[in-house]
């Protein structure tokens, strides 16, 4: 039951993510540092291109979860801040490759690094980070480390290239799309946990169950990201609200609609996702058509399950200050507006 | 001296890639094999897209290095096969994303794939490529050998971007077109080789020399591929003539053109590479002036020096059919007219 997990919190209060980031602070402002140092390169396009993104802030879920999982595994060395950090760029080459294959205008609120640098630069300081990563994980020196994250790198391209082969398909199905989430969102914040309970040393089985709290959390995430970009209680996300819309992305809120709608609502869906309807009003009738069929609400509850999965899955570590952070945080990705 | 190491090559004979393509035959089919059977993924685009280049030939000449290097060391096992895979899909990664950067048309003499498949995917298959490298090279299990392809890998990704930088600049100087190379080509050259070391369990003072034979045949390679670009003698290199001056790239050719060139030719080059000048006129008003101040046959004096750096380099190897076909390939590399 997730009310044991979760037990330090008081019942009816919003859940946040303030006790994972007091948990992760000083870690966080040791792998911040790795971040800062190893972006910099002779080449000023490099840190120029890389800060605009990096410094303009963005959760860092990704390396929070491996200083977290080294928390909950009680590891006490230093070795996961260099790996945390690789976690970060391999994100960071994702998040610039994607704005440039989605032509994106804004990003973390400001505009998008493609915008800026333009599409040639920001594709191959993209890159950079990525080799800059593995340079990090073979500085650490351990296989099954480099093991877990270049094949979770692997599978976030192949999400990503099967995400731009759904896009624009109305056809695309609840499963089809959970798997292009596994793949290019969930795969990362799996490898991200699971990597603390290598370094920490901890048994296969911790391993998994780490890996189990990371990807389910990671599903969570997404689909909460997309029911967001539809949602108009939501605050800015950051990015341009109704890119998926405008862009055709076969995410859940739309896939619920579609199935849930009307011949003529199908038809507007239709129409929407192969780009025919993108302008405000064809996106606002789409937020309506949302809400009609309550969307929003089903991907979130969809979205609560993956979080309950990931709470259950770490139920086994003994209750501390790491346990209670971590559920509190999967609650978090679950409730929040942005 | 370079007429000992080259000695079983009758003298006044044109140098040929023969003598290293026989090496090499029977390893590259096994390298092939791992090329095609791990390009391969559920996600359709992605053997598709792969496919397009990789089956459009090349001359694989980066993984036939690691073959031949692996000959040079008498190495009898096969652990190089996988890794000289790695060396060639992390140039394939590097190519597409070149082609994306560049806006090409042609590559290889057929459409480029970000022509046939857009952008999008070409980003995202690239980095597939990329990752699966890194696969490759993690089920080997060297840390040796992750830690010089990583690094490889980083330093092309800066070379890249750098060159981006030099775009466009006309003050570009000899110097740092050399460093540019030296990053974007040579690097690679230079780990592929060497690794073949590494796997070989040889000395670091041989690691080093294949090192050294990789890195200043990268550098003359280079050198004769950009005066290609403007040889009216060249045969089609498969990609577009004139690409480089159309793109601004700062190449040697027009770098010696320009420093010979008198003031009213300078004002030329100075309007062509910003990109005032891009009709086939200008372009063959460029090679007239390259030709006028012999700079195609200077480009190619100094892929020589290069060329006999890296015969040099092997020179302490004992005479065998490997080190003579490595040499005749280094005399290639400069004779070559496509």
């Amino acid at each position: 039951m997730s009310a044991e997990v979760v037990s330090l919190r008081p019942r009816g209060s919003q859940p946040s993510l303030a006790p994972i980031l007091a948990l992760t602070a000083a870690g966080m402002n040791s792998v911040n540092a790795v971040i800062l140092e190893r972006m910099q390169s002779e080449i000023p396009l490099i840190p120029a291109l890389a800060g605009h993104l990096i410094s303009g802030g963005g959760k860092r879920m990704r390396p929070m979860l491996t200083v977290a999982g080294a928390e909950l595994c009680g590891y006490q060395g230093t070795r996961h801040h260099k790996l945390a950090a690789a976690v970060e760029f391999i994100h960071t080459a994702t998040l610039l490759h994607d704005d440039v294959v989605d032509g994106s205008d804004l990003r973390r609120g400001k505009a998008a690094a493609n915008i800026v640098f333009g599409n040639p630069a920001t594709v191959l300081v993209g890159d950079f980070l990525f080799t800059r990563s593995f340079e990090l994980m073979v500085e650490d020196g351990s296989l099954r480390v480099l093991k877990i994250l270049s094949n979770a790198a692997s599978v976030i391209a192949e999400g990503e290239v099967d995400q731009l082969t759904a896009q624009r398909h109305i056809e695309t199905s609840e499963e089809r799309y959970l798997s292009i989430i596994g793949s290019k969102t969930a795969a990362l914040f799996a490898a991200a946990t699971r990597i603390a309970a290598v370094v920490a040393e901890r048994s296969e089985a911790e391993e998994r169950a780490l890996d189990a709290y990371g990807r389910n959390l990671g599903i969570a995430f997404q689909l909460v990201d997309d029911a967001i970009d539809y949602d108009s209680e939501s605050q800015e996300s950051g990015k341009d609200k109704g890119d998926d819309f405008r862009e055709g992305k076969m995410t859940l809120p739309v896939i619920l609609a579609y199935a849930r709608g009307t011949a003529e609502e199908r038809k507007f869906w239709e129409e929407a996702i192969a780009g025919f309807r993108t302008e405000d009003e064809d996106l606002a009738h789409a937020v309506e058509l949302i809400n009609r069929h309550d969307c929003v609400a089903a991907t979130r509850e969809r979205a609560r399950h993956y979080a309950q999965r990931a709470i259950d899955a770490i139920a086994g570590f003994p209750a501390c200050e790491a346990r209670s952070a971590m559920a509190e945080a999967a609650e978090f990705a679950v409730a929040r507006r942005y």
